[in-house]
């Protein structure tokens, strides 16, 4: 059983209340507070000593990679961070400065974005660190964007450049913040997904969620530096398949009614010159995804792979 | 570096926003998003495979044991627990039956107490399993009870009796929710905590937030039959010591007007009367616990422990 067949067994009969508007299975829970303007978001995510980063990454990286991921989480769904608890789990004996410096970076990146550390545990974890980080955050009643929401005929984008990431980017990337509220604020943004299991995986949590398939342009699909530089190292890998394949782009998947799509595209490079966007295909009927280049089409495999010739 | 020491340093200058009412240092932070009658409460706490239960713990009672602390530290700000998310650590090879009796533990737990179970990862722990969980609540605003409030002169009571918690109660205890709720309710408790470090240990946070100190009666510190066991296995620690020290009690210890405390523990014993309440003492001046019996008095040592001769 896989990660993601083991969460689908955990979640199917959880418990509910009268609080929950979107439970498991997005980017974030959405909780029901009763404020008058506001729905809540709620978020956890851990990252483990050599697993998410190594014994020899700056710790400083760790601690800002830790909050970031959930951050990513809060964009997804076009909300703002507001508070954080931390749970570190730490060897018997462990360096106080090294665990400083591990907030250093968390501390760093809150205060960019204005979340709050509102609390903090720790425990043994006797082999290796881990941090555990909880996320508290806020959107706009009914401006929420789920995963469940893509329609046939819908225009897919991706924010930036994909693939390669663990080369650097998985502890430098900036959460889409600003970017996701922009765009549930000016265009109906029918779904939305960060990047966190490669554009192929995502892409698919999105079509199950929402009864729909995907036709991929290759051509379309923004292939990282990174990713072209990994294939010196792992030419088994090709750019494109790294691109598609990849984990922690930590970048914004989106979908939009096609008749939005040139005038969405305009207003982002005017607001977002620095960071590409791109049209990478569409939303069709069915449930596959299909890749297609000028010699004709092919349909990724239900893991996400596909067999590059 | 203890525990306690690092939190410390690592708290000093934590991100805060305007949404904080009170940060880390209590049992939960208490953020104001703005709703008006409520505060909300916020809490994380993890338990790891071999610290806090063992290998052959039954799942369920995991599951149980790792929601359960959180709801405790919600009883201590006399809450209701609303909405919890799941960050599970595993192993790469695990035993999916197993991890959804942990999950039926934890459900069946959270359905006793109205708590929806709103999201959770799982990733990579290689050597051993860890469950974090991070806990949202509300508190009707203002009656919100921190550690910082106890007054000189203020009545010190437990709930339950303490002492030999890992024998059985660690795995089985109730979050005292319903009385810490009808506690802030019908009187005016000046600071409440819960017994998670041993009543030596929380109650010194009580005194440093509050800047005070305690005698304790030592004839008055309710003991628990458990701790009375454990002396045939342990001959060096006495039953009192344990009452003391242990860990995991998961009981309420506050602290009233000495003026309420005789109407407090009578209307306690009509509503709760199956559940113990003891006045093991009270606040002073100073910032020693100080231990009192028939033939003196002697001083409690910084670290909650005390030489018994």
């Amino acid at each position: 059983m896989n990660e993601f067949e083991l969460i689908s067994t955990l979640t199917r009969d959880l418990p509910r209340n009268e609080s929950v508007v979107a439970g498991p299975g997005d980017d974030c829970a959405v909780l029901d507070f009763g404020l008058p303007e506001k729905l809540l978001l709620f978020k956890t995510d851990a990252i483990v000593e050599g697993i998410h980063f190594a014994k020899d990454t700056p710790p400083e990286k760790i601690g800002r990679k830790a909050l970031a991921r959930c951050l990513s989480d809060i964009a997804a769904m076009a909300g703002t961070p507001q508070a954080a608890v931390i749970t570190l789990g730490l060897p018997k004996k462990f360096d106080t400065v090294y665990v400083e410096k591990i907030y250093d970076g968390l501390n760093a990146l809150a205060r960019k974005y204005g979340v709050a550390i509102v609390g903090g545990e720790t425990t043994t974890n006797p082999e290796r660190i881990f941090i555990s980080v909880a996320l508290l955050g806020t959107v706009a009643r009914g401006r929420q964007v789920l995963r469940s929401g893509a329609k046939t005929g819908d225009a897919i984008f991706v924010t930036g450049e994909l693939g390669g990431s663990l080369l650097e980017k998985h502890l430098d990337f900036d959460p889409r913040i600003a970017e996701a509220q922009w765009l549930a604020e000016h265009f109906p943004i029918h779904s939305m997904i960060d990047l966190s299991d490669g554009l192929a995986g995502d892409l698919r949590h999105v079509l199950a969620r929402s009864g729909v398939g995907a036709d991929i342009l290759k051509s379309a699909v923004p292939v990282s530096r990174s990713a072209k530089l990994q294939v010196q190292k792992n030419p088994s890998k090709p750019a494109f398949a790294a691109a598609l394949t990849d984990g922690e782009d930590f970048e914004l998947l989106f979908t939009v009614a096609s008749g939005d799509a040139v005038a969405l595209l305009d207003a982002w490079k005017k607001k977002f010159p620095k960071l590409k966007l791109s049209c990478v295909g569409k939303i069709v009927t069915g449930s596959e995804i299909t890749l297609r280049d000028k010699t004709g089409s092919q349909k990724l495999n239900a893991h996400g792979y596909v067999h590059f010739a």
